[in-house]
């Protein structure tokens, strides 16, 4: 199966990548690393990149800027980071990469748990992880030939110690439970779920 | 109290003033009918409204525009209009309108049904729906003085039953009970909720 994922480099994406490069063809792809380079806030950049990659049978994106910090500090400006990158930035994966997926292929998204337990700093993730579960949903109902989508939603990272302070009381997701829930999305049957850990 | 409603010459907005004009002061906004008018789409339009209409103790919003039709046509640009109306038209209310409400006052914005049970069509508002109770839920943490906020999410609404085609098996929501999701949001006590039916 040809496996592309988005965010390739990243802690989640470095992970992903190693435990299924050994059965899969895994193309890694970043916005400066990688295989290929995508730009996800530019759909210009979206569809050079597939055009590049060419058919494909999964996509896996774990990539997913928004805006962390003080409320206070939470305009429009910057909402527009989660806005145009964890949140359209995934959903634009989907609506320019189904011209390029094989039939049965499978989209599968990253969200989180803040979209229902939310954290100070970080309203402008609930909100754009929201916007993606949504979509996911959505979306599952309207794609052709067997396509499906899912979004994943861990809670903080395991291998992310650096934002377990701003996760009180968030028991941490191991890297083992995102690979399987990955591989749930990727490999299983469901379409248009979110999946928890 | 003085009660924004946005959207306020609408199906839902013109049954929420009628229901509400005889215990508060009612300001009726709408894009281009009402006592005042505010395009939400506009953060400059959005800030000079609140500057003209002052203080205020509840904002009601009942405005959601977004694209409704075919997922062929579904692309970035036609993504956009939930973007930026139900979405961040509704969201810049709030993170403009902060500023302006007076302490215990409270938000209530529209979502609705398709946030969970997605429609043929309606992705576009799935995802909105999605991003505007997130926002809901990571604002609620955030304010200060009091000040709460919700969502009110109904189902196909029974006063616009050209919808009713589109939303198989749904059961519609009365115009009464739409007008006692949004009395528990204003004249309660809950925040960071998505009140339904």
């Amino acid at each position: 199966m040809k496996i592309i994922i988005i965010g390739a480099t990243g802690t989640m994406g470095t992970y992903l990548s190693a435990a299924l490069e050994n059965e899969h063809e895994v193309v890694r792809v970043g916005s400066d690393s990688g295989d290929f380079h995508v730009n996800i806030t530019s759909t210009e950049s979206i569809e050079l990149f597939f055009k590049q990659v060419g058919k494909f049978d999964a996509l896996i994106s774990t990539a997913g800027p928004t805006y962390v910090g003080p409320w206070s500090k939470m305009d429009d400006v910057a909402f527009r980071k989660g806005v145009e990158g964890k949140m359209m930035g995934q959903i634009n994966l989907v609506l320019i990469g189904q011209n390029y997926i094989n039939p049965k292929g499978s989209f599968t998204l990253i969200t989180g748990a803040l979209t229902n337990e939310p954290q100070k700093n970080f309203a402008n993730a609930s909100a754009a992880n929201g916007a993606v579960e949504g979509f996911v949903r959505g979306a599952a109902i309207e794609l052709e030939n067997g396509i499906r989508i899912n979004a994943v939603s861990p809670t903080v990272i395991e291998n992310s110690p650096q934002y377990f302070p701003y996760f009180p009381g968030e028991i941490p997701t191991t890297m083992r439970q995102l690979e399987f829930m990955f591989r749930k999305s990727v490999f299983g049957t469901v379409t248009g779920h979110v999946i928890t850990p």
